[in-house]
């Protein structure tokens, strides 16, 4: 399958783009080849895509349930309704998740909810890469803890290229030592990946600092848990130290601006972690504490919190910003993608350069980062599939009316 | 001319909307009218539109020009660019910015700039509302000063109902005593309303209290040039006592949290201004430090940003930071708008209930604060005339064709 990209602006030029299946063959002329579709980029400017590194995508069939309460009093109300989903609603929910983060540039979202088959038909369906998280906590049975295993080493039979399947201890207040001993193990012997939340309330740190003496990150680093394929979500109270931690064993940071701001858990510090050379990467967390999956959002939030809170205007610039929502969360998964580069995996936008908020295009970069919003992406294309075509995705229709009959419920 | 919104969501109930001429005549069941103009809302809810109480419109043309840089370096990069606009460029700028605000639903802009016949001329084409703010500074010449005491003290001829002309004086560090008394009483002999900027940055506070032992409210205080026409951006680095002056004399407090964020001035005091009455508004500021002009990123920012540096997620709500966006700007003004009642202005927006934003709609502020964009917005009426139906507005094409005409040069 040979896909054209005509007259697509890179980088300020004007040039054609041959994807070849799933790869940037050529950038630049194309001939002497049989194009099976040609895409009219004329006004249009290529970009990575984006890649959402933490998510819970089925809460998106919760969006907007209930806000503004103190957060003991809406932690109760969003877990009752979440009790009370069933694996036909996480199907659901994680359709209409993925179709927002089509609409808005995103082609592959780390997830950690449960229903795990749903969330991979619905992956299958929508043709989008993702990670699927395996939730753990201690109060799981073990027929559940079990079944979780299973889903996971029996995960490579089902033979999409576009997933992966790892294990997800929850978090440090909701894991024993053995438990995350366990995922670990499970990890290295699957994807190789483990997703936790790590460090992101302040009353997180102070009790494991009273159980243990150490901080989220040196108790985990202690359980010898942490590698580079740990994708750790908010990251918020890390110390000195935590950061060095993590920089030795090149672990991944998650950095969630809207979540951590929504709750008021605290703010991510930016400063350390680039002084260290922390890997960060950038997630939306879940429709509840969000409340959409906009990676462009998060990348203006995560900017423009940085500044203030650094009182350093230049301490995260768009383009710092915009690596780490596209090639570092690539990276981290071992996605030879995030650059439009010849022989690296065609995941793309492109941009609408005639859309109000791209206009003027001095810097298409700058204007993705602080001025667009999903209005300016035009089409969206995953591993050499178009999901998304002149701003429609198959299927929307359906997937929105699915979603609203079950809110009227 | 009567317009019928038909099968409409207002406050979760489907109605009817009969606007007459440029109100909203009825709401409920239409009978034994002649109706000119139907418009389907089936699907679609109503809610107020926006007013952005603090823009520079023109800069729109400079969008995303240069970014990133320490903050003295941006500034001179920006002021050099401004100071080579010319008056059509002026125009050009503000048309692409009220195009902008009326797809993201803002219906009135305070807008504060120069060549203000052609923003004059702008608003006039696009069928907005606007409080035009003729900036003063000291290093204006007398014959500059004199052009614009001209324009505002001629301008009620030209007739425009929803334009007021308004003095602005810059900021208490670039205008002396005497010129903001000059403006302040030009304010009153006229449109009544004065703008400024007020307490943006540390540095502004620090001067002013070495220069008159006083914070910037209280020497605007001292001066006698506050009142509750009088409109003041910014407002970051208020102390107790000029929260208490702002309310004692009913002045205007427009909230600018993007702008604050990303030049790093600081925090807005949220929990002071609500503890003291302060009047709060919200305003998007120029294109040049936000990027955009869009009010439904302004409000998510606006209650993020609150939650996360007082540590209190109920501080600001949806609904508290939506009236700041709407009832509390057109409040202002004196525009008597802000609701969907009868008897009141029509301005108003239809949002699409079928955007995967605003899926599922359990609450439709929730969703419009937290969850939407630009792209959840359908229809806009301002005044009760339809600028924008179906994401079209008239011209578009044009508007952005001649801005991207303009960076090319």
């Amino acid at each position: 399958m040979n896909t054209l990209i005509k007259d697509v602006q890179l980088e300020g030029k004007t040039t054609n783009i041959l994807i070849q299946d799933n790869v940037f063959k050529t950038i630049g002329e194309v001939s002497n080849v049989k194009i099976d579709k040609t895409i009219d980029a004329k006004n249009k400017a290529i970009i990575p895509a984006f890649y959402n590194l933490h998510c819970h995508a089925g809460m998106n069939i919760l969006r907007g349930y209930c806000e503004d309460l103190p957060l003991f009093d809406w932690l109760q109300n969003i877990w009752k309704r979440e009790a009370e989903l069933k694996a036909e609603d996480i199907y659901n929910g994680t359709r209409l998740a993925i179709l927002e983060m089509i609409k808005s540039g995103t082609v592959f979202f780390a997830d950690m909810y449960w229903h795990h088959k749903e969330i991979v038909r619905a992956v299958n369906d929508m043709g989008v890469r993702c990670d699927v998280g395996v939730c753990y906590m201690d109060r799981l049975s073990q027929m559940e803890k079990n079944e979780n295993d299973d889903f996971i080493k029996n995960f490579s039979k089902e033979n999409n290229p576009l997933i992966t399947v790892s294990p997800a201890p929850h978090a440090i207040y909701t894991c024993s030592e053995e438990l995350y001993r366990h995922c670990y193990e499970l990890a290295k012997e699957n994807s190789g990946f483990m997703q936790t939340h790590l460090a992101e309330t302040i009353s997180e740190v102070n009790d494991c600092e009273k159980n243990t003496r150490l901080t989220p990150v040196q108790y985990l680093n202690s359980l010898g848990v942490l590698d580079d394929k740990t994708i750790a979500a908010h990251c918020v109270h890390f110390t000195e130290k935590d950061a060095e931690i993590f920089a030795e064993k090149q672990s991944v940071a998650v950095h969630n601006p809207c979540s951590n701001m929504k709750l008021a858990s605290g703010v991510f510090k930016i400063g350390l972690m680039k002084e260290k050379n922390v890997r960060m990467t950038l997630g939306t967390d879940g429709c509840s504490s969000n409340n959409n999956l906009s990676m462009i959002e998060e990348m203006k939030f995560a900017s423009l919190l940085a500044k203030v809170s650094n009182q350093k205007p230049d301490i995260l610039t768009a383009e710092q910003v915009f690596e780490m929502a596209t090639i570092n969360g690539a990276k981290a998964y071992n996605i030879n993608a995030g650059k439009i580069m010849e022989g690296m995996l065609a995941d793309c936008i492109l941009v609408d350069l005639n859309n109000e908020r791209m206009t003027p295009n001095y810097n298409t970069i700058y204007n993705i980062v602080y001025s667009a919003d999903s209005s300016s992406i035009d089409t969206v294309i995953c591993n050499g599939r178009v999901l998304m075509e002149n701003h429609h995705v198959e299927n929307e229709e359906e997937i929105i009316e699915i979603a609203k009959n079950y809110a009227k419920k």
